[in-house]
């Protein structure tokens, strides 16, 4: 029997960000291919195809650097957009990484008049942000780190990240908005290394901010994977820690460039245990995707990969589901005693010592069980290839 | 002029794990090519070379399952190895990964009884671990991890593996031992992931616990650059963070196979950064090599090798030195504003507020100014190649 | 509609090596978790679950050393399990790495009697695979490798490697025998980097060899994998030649120690693909096996991913022939121009006189065009998604 | 002793990109940080320290579509840069990358008349490469490839690829130019998978083409490095085929984005070899430097940069002729018998049946003999750390 794969719908929360589609695919070797996409276009061609909602980066609605008048009209058309599609804004970020004014770094580059800069830019769109509704501001920083070691003082530069958060937490504090902050971690690219390089230095480094409790983490897949990472397992530990703010999908080919590949294309058997890990971990947020279509189509293949996006996740999804219902499955779980791992390893009341008392176990015995892993992930394959059911 | 390096004195605080020089060369597609090492002799040439301390898995010195007598016999022996050696033990810490009991977890293992019998191991070596004076208990969780998404949940393995920590710092803290705890990060291997993966993994991990001031980590070179992080950046926000309790040096050649080089072979120019920023943070603690000797040699090359990785951290550390002494740096490190980067962006007393009425710089000519790093990068590596001074 | 997957059967010719399934799981940080197995009672199963044929290092079936009485015996038990049970020998293959003598190489050890033995190890084992018809004798050069620079003169290993080859050559054709080689290449592990580390090296090398007809390449999925390649690129590169003379197929997640997953379970995109372009490029010989049992396994999990490679391999073959026949795919392909590649870029007769004569094309019109790549790859990922048809 | 490095000289062969120093820093998150560069000041900024050579993309020097007056001119114009300096072109090469025409490939592209359009723009600027006197063409086929499987018949590319090298040695051969051909490998970016990855790969290649004798390679130490491999072990090889016809230098921090970073800054112990094994090798053509100065350089730094480059390999060479002059070190590769490699594993007339024959060594003794690695290759880091002499 085939999954029956649904269509989008808008309470499936899908949301793309305005780069996404509206790449113009200039690469490092190479020119755009695409002309500049309007946004109105982009928003109804997103609401025709069951999307939720948008996301942007101040720059990509309002050209750096635009007077006033312009800024407002340009606004004033995009929110009429937003209202005549129904899409709403899910959340919003800032380029600090575009502009040559950025190229030592935002928040921690060298120049402290860069630094105030930045900060400045953040603060201005954190108003838009709120005005159009966001719940969370996104924090990139692409431009946060070196190429090398003498250049940047790790210590000085972490100091100078967290006094930019602690700011921007007062500001959205003083302001009564109702915005979370989620820090997007990347190893490299476009520096060298980049600060906060994957999700556990992000949740780290929140910590020691004066208000934790606003800020989380919007891992994307393919930066985890550039590392090596199981995305899942980011996510996951993300979620562990209360701090699964939001999500980028997308589809990437191991340690190499930035692919991002549309969302299913790249790690397949990936893809599958990041949606798995989210639905058990009940995230309820914008399934959002950040993805580049890729630099060989015209127009026409931008639409055809964003809904690609959509569609591979309502079919991981349903794969998902079909895993965790399916009989033969459910015992090799038991076989494998997953859930006995959610079982405290001391009995109530039990302490160190009544352990160091406990008559131990035949160990050899139990080094000769099997794990009953193979069958179990072999079950999980069958469901990815829809040979099951 | 050349650069004297000293000759390893103890004051050095130079360590070496039982498990590196005693290494027997086995590897997955090899036998052992080195017959097993007598511990008091590992500890007489290390003395011999200059070392100061020594340390190791419960099993590096007593075999898995050894009788009381046994064991007391060769703790004797060690102990008293120690004494005509002046070698101190600086830390200990648990085999939970070699024998097939834990091969599917030790603090995480799906079988509870496992969980149980891992944490006894713990608390035994503890106590030895106290008993010969080690002040810190590394904890390198090789075998907490999967090959495939179902067969672990990973949340519910967080949960165990704070459990397990909470339950060991209890137990340090009832019996009034000086000692704290560890986390080595790995990315994988021998797990295909294995979980807290990064040191920003395993920072944000600590503080989740029940004593998170007792518990830091204890970063591997190698183990960062298999995920293809930065190293030194990794130890910069340990000790950023007040968690470089530990350190492990070797060489890696980026995501492949756990290389395990001497320290100083590998990434070069890595292993500069990594004694710089240690030196930058004040890192006063042993100075660790956790390396393994190449399978190509016998006992003679094993003391080569051990005695190189001394030689390269004196190497580097002099290197370092004399870069930050150098008046050329100095004037390129303020040209690259280095040290601005130590100023807060915002004024004494400055709110977020008056940063928006600051009256904005000339973006353009921020720009456009050079930032300086080449050419400071370019004096740094000419001291790691030793042509200037 | 869901796929049909027939059962595995003799005239798929699967076939596996001895060492696979009988893989004791003993890893760089662990000891064995299974015993030995008898290599009849492998047979035995093989057989029972559809395979076709086997395949042996010579120490897999014969301890190193063993006298020629103690040889004999186990040949000729051997031999009756293959006629028990129906399976063929379809390749074999010496072990040169696992002894400590081949530390440092085999065909190219610095140590001369070192290569003499190594050459006089693979001439007694030919005899062997001949004898029980084997039609490929497969060469990985595990240890053909250095760690560091100045220890291997890399021209002159290329040298002794070109004569090893030559020699085995001439026995091969002095001895009458119908046996071809192939080279399997890998990038490292166990050495820090292995000689004719991809399909490619391999390639050009042969064009060297006196014979180079006799002499072809066996790749690995992993192995390419862990260089970051696409493997299917690199099987088809392989036929392209002439040369693909054998498959390793397995699984992998990218530059990191070698997992040798069980097919299928890695990059699963990349299997799909991989098996599409066998079957296009109308590979005929074995489908082999070279996977690990994962360490957590028993022996029944042994069999379960045993048998799970085949069920893969017809899963996805049966995939890719669906894929073919989709008639939205064949438009697609027709949309993206697929086959016009195969129309020679010049006209029958044209020369590059004619050419430079020939009037240009609206080259702005034809950077409009979209190359349909991203529709064509969704419908190829709804085929491995099973969610078409 | 510290080394005496000296300047930089005509004689030392050094050349650069046009494109090199005349990077506007554009990567693909940032726009330009440096203006456009006149190919004039590039020619003279170089010869005044101490470069031989220049080298060009047809598009460098003359904007595409640029009519015949104007190109004219501009070759005019740089013709008198070159007499002016002194400075002489090395190699020239095509952009078949950066307009939007190539964004699905160009000899390779699906596309027959990207294809015929790609090989008339070559033809066109071997023209040119001819009157300036270039001995080499460089092919770098950075479009041909993949991001998906579907959308590229391989064999079929490989096919037109093999068609298009045809061609173009028949034009060389036809218009008696005095040029042969050196095909650039890399193994992603821009496209997912490139073609022809590695330097295997390339040279495997050449060997299918009618006139093989005329193309070579032009390996990139980045290029290697992204795939893991070690870059000296590709020329080593290209070399022992006869076929390393030009060398690209830089730096790389292994699989990543590509970085371009200076020679020597990278995988510093990685160029120490590369050098050593060019001059081991023979290699006597020009010293390409193929790096891209720092985004967040000015036009100061870009020279800082490129003279770095020069610096680095005068430093790196001088360091390999020492360590070749040491004693000790001569001693060392005696020990390890690096020598030994070079005597043929046969006797001068044996044969296979007399080796059969030979008396096998003791092999126990054989294993148990140290291979002298570990020592030799610590005295190349001391030289290379310049703490030796």
């Amino acid at each position: 029997m085939t999954l029956q794969i649904p269509a989008p719908r808008p309470e499936d929360k899908f949301s793309f960000g305005m780069w996404t589609v509206g790449w113009q695919a200039r690469d490092p070797f190479g020119d755009a291919t695409r002309a500049p996409m309007d946004p109105v276009y982009a928003l109804e061609r997103l609401a025709g195809m069951g999307a939720y909602g948008v996301n942007f980066h101040d720059d990509d609605l309002i050209p750096f650097g635009a007077d006033d008048t312009t800024r407002d009209g340009i606004i004033e058309r995009f929110r009429k957009g937003l209202a005549d599609t129904g899409l709403v804004v899910t959340t919003a970020t800032t380029n600090l990484f575009t502009h040559p004014v950025f190229k030592e770094g935002a928040f921690t580059a060298n120049d402290r008049d860069v630094r105030r800069f930045a900060i400045r830019k953040v603060m201005r769109n954190i108003d838009l942000a709120a005005e159009l509704g966001a719940k969370v501001y996104v924090c990139w920083g692409g431009r946060e780190g070196a190429e090398s070691g003498a250049a940047k003082d790790v210590a000085a530069a972490l100091d100078r990240y967290k006094e930019a958060f602690d700011l921007l937490g007062q500001y959205v504090a003083d302001q009564g908005y109702d915005l979370r902050f989620a820090i997007e971690p990347k190893p490299n690219e476009p520096r060298g290394d980049i600060l906060l390089p994957t999700v556990g230095h992000a949740l780290a480094f929140i910590e020691t901010l004066e208000r934790p409790e606003s800020v989380g983490v919007n891992p994307e897949i393919g930066h985890e994977e550039m590392a090596g990472l199981n995305a899942a397992h980011g996510y996951a530990q993300a979620m562990w820690q209360g701090k699964l703010f939001h999500i980028d999908l997308n589809g990437q080919h191991g340690p190499k460039f930035d692919q991002d590949l549309r969302f299913g294309a790249g790690n397949v058997r990936g893809a599958f245990w990041v949606v798995d890990t989210l639905l058990a971990g009940g995230y309820d947020g914008p399934v959002h995707f950040d993805f580049k279509p890729a630099r060989t189509e015209s127009d026409e293949g931008v639409w055809v990969s964003a809904e690609a996006c959509m569609t591979n996740y309502l079919i991981l999804r349903e794969k998902s589901k079909a895993f965790r219902a399916d009989p033969e499955v459910q015992e090799a779980l038991v076989a494998a005693k997953v859930a006995e791992l959610s079982v405290p390893t001391l009995e109530p009341g039990e302490t160190w010592s009544q352990l160091k008392e406990w008559s131990l176990p035949d160990v050899d015995a139990l080094a000769a069980r099997g794990a009953g892993v193979e069958r179990l992930d072999q079950l999980a394959l069958e469901h990815l290839y829809g040979v099951r059911g």
